[in-house]
């Protein structure tokens, strides 16, 4: 059985990717080795601009930190379309890291990170969950309230 | 020469693997890319249960955070025993991560990620030991004091 | 076209690689699996002595953070060219993870980091810059400001 199409997944659950994510300094946003696709951190913005600013548990609320985890990981997602062409390229997710800005008594770090895991699933499919990192870090770039990181295997 | 068994090594020494550990969220514990097995980041837990809570240097002792970083590992010996069916597959360890959540004036990070190494070294032996990353942050999953990162090359 | 060579390029500017880095306990400062190369995380040491010490953006500045993260970096080019033999053989950096101690309303990491990105684009150019990962943590090991990881894709 071929798993359902990445592309037609988004399309049909009318997900719309951010423009690609363009670097805050000396790097690039993804580069390949054989099959893998290994992703710069992915923030919540649009363009330079933060869509979340704060920390999680304190300012902002769980809630808010799952809908910056998936924004965050819907411009990865948009990275590599823009690097592949095409999400369909895509035949697993190899590591999916959530690193969360929160104080030093947060624990429900699960419920932030599925933001990213549940966007994953619906584009990907059961059979393609990933394996997780999930953190609580003390600071993001510019003040945000995580990053994501993907590492992608694709067909070559 | 063929290196030492590890399943051999494991039976020698006494230990003693936990329960294969299972998600707290959206995710899965293991995914094999080509001959590089990812898992997920390893807590110190017995199933859902944490053995250790709390922070390393204030609360928990070096020794306590030593301890705990053993038992991460050993989940992930165990959920890569669980996904490859042997630890014998395994022919290296690729990535050793150590995350400790610890005050911002810990400076005994080694000592605690030895915890983790020193296991490594004692299934895999010293021409099998990785490479390691080790970091104080800020929180944990759950209120835990560590997590575990593993990267593995197996035999496909 | 072929890519300038690398060790040329830090002959013609004039880069001293420190000594290579040696470890602070049971691991290893790089494995390779396949045509990737995994360092462990570098420090801004020189042998086991540290260059800085204390936090960026208390302490120390981002002007010192960013000449710690080109001193780990470069340590980690040190670490890679004693794996390696020479700095020419490597073909890409697939991952430059840099991990900032800074307090928690820091905001300037992209400055720091550039330390480490600005130091590989002299070496090995445009072409072959790096994903970026940049997280603020709570501390890091020895009391050290920052530590930088690398992955690298080699001519087997």
């Amino acid at each position: 059985m071929v798993a359902a199409s990445a592309e037609a997944r988004i399309r049909e659950t009318g997900l719309v990717l951010p423009p690609p994510p363009t670097p805050f300094g000396a790097y690039v946003e993804a580069v390949q080795v054989g099959s893998l696709l290994f992703l710069s951190g992915m923030l919540p913005v649009v363009g330079h601009t933060p869509l979340y600013i704060g920390r999680v548990g304190s300012g902002l609320s769980v809630g808010d930190g799952y809908d910056a985890a998936k924004a965050a990981c819907l411009s990865g997602l948009s990275a590599a379309r823009a690097h592949l062409g095409s999400l369909d390229r895509i035949r697993t997710v190899a590591k999916l890291g959530v690193y969360i800005a929160a104080s030093d008594d947060f624990r429900e770090h699960p419920k932030v990170a599925d933001g990213a895991s549940e966007l994953l699933l619906s584009v990907f499919g059961q059979s393609r969950l990933p394996p997780r990192i999930v953190l609580g870090v003390s600071s993001i770039p510019l003040g945000m309230p995580l990053e994501v990181e993907l590492v992608l295997d694709i067909n070559p």
